[in-house]
């Protein structure tokens, strides 16, 4: 089976130096799942080790749904909509946001978050957060990629989805 | 920090027969994150190895948010709204439904998701299934349930959250 064409209307997912190679290869699943794909700025791990990747239960099409980058210049350049930075800084909950065809959702590193200069990028459409508990540590990344990725695509009606 | 007490108004989530620790203390995380409480019928692990619970993460606080189960009877007693079965065998997508205060998400084991004898069970409100691209194999349990809780609560108005 091969993912629909929709070049342009794909949503996008992005990880800014993740750590945890578990947190990445829920996410690249995640991805494959719903269609979107996954870009991973920089990670902090060795994204090539097989090894990792095949037992974090990740098959030949999952992988076609993750590209890796050196700088998220690469990323802004390859995402056609508007990009919203998920941190816990923010105080518009993700779910106020109207989310557009080829919009892209980033994420920093766990458990810190993204750093003050990616926060402060003037290409960011906005920051926002998930909503939690007060004073309660933060979630799992993946989760909150999951969390983030299914209210953007509920907003655009599931497409391709069954 | 203690959570509010919202006896009756809390979601709950419940995990059937769950085989990976890691994504059990994920769910475990998510639950103290939104104020829910996690359900773990018969898990197939042991929930009391503190090593393993740990390495997930998870301090005093978070398990204050899990309680562990012999029979799904015994949580059935203990949510005081309707519970949906969450699987792919249904046609209904999880977004469709108007969820409650005290409304209970059932989720089934990794890789092979609930038995019939779960989904054929009269005390279910309703089957509903998370939407993806055809043909895909599932998200990973902890990402699905973290999916489902959080549009839960969003009808809910994200109730205690901040």
């Amino acid at each position: 089976m091969r993912c629909p064409n929709y070049t342009g209307r794909v949503l996008h997912v992005i990880f800014f130096e993740p750590r945890i190679p578990g947190n990445t290869g829920a996410a690249i699943r995640l991805s494959a799942c719903t269609g979107s794909m996954l870009h991973v700025v920089n990670p902090l791990f060795d994204m090539t080790d097989d090894t990792k990747l095949k037992r974090a239960g990740l098959d030949y099409h999952d992988l076609a749904h993750v590209t890796t980058h050196d700088t998220l210049d690469e990323v802004f350049e390859q995402v056609p909509g508007k990009v919203y930075a998920f941190t816990g800084h923010a105080s518009t909950f993700h779910t106020e946001i109207s989310y557009g065809d080829g919009d892209g959702l980033l994420f920093g590193p766990e458990p810190t978050g993204l750093p003050q200069e990616v926060m402060d990028d003037p290409r960011l459409a906005d920051l926002v957060r998930i909503p939690m508990l007060a004073d309660i540590r933060s979630l799992n990344l993946a989760n909150s990629a999951a969390i983030g990725l299914y209210e953007a695509w509920r907003q655009l009606g599931f497409v391709g989805g069954v």
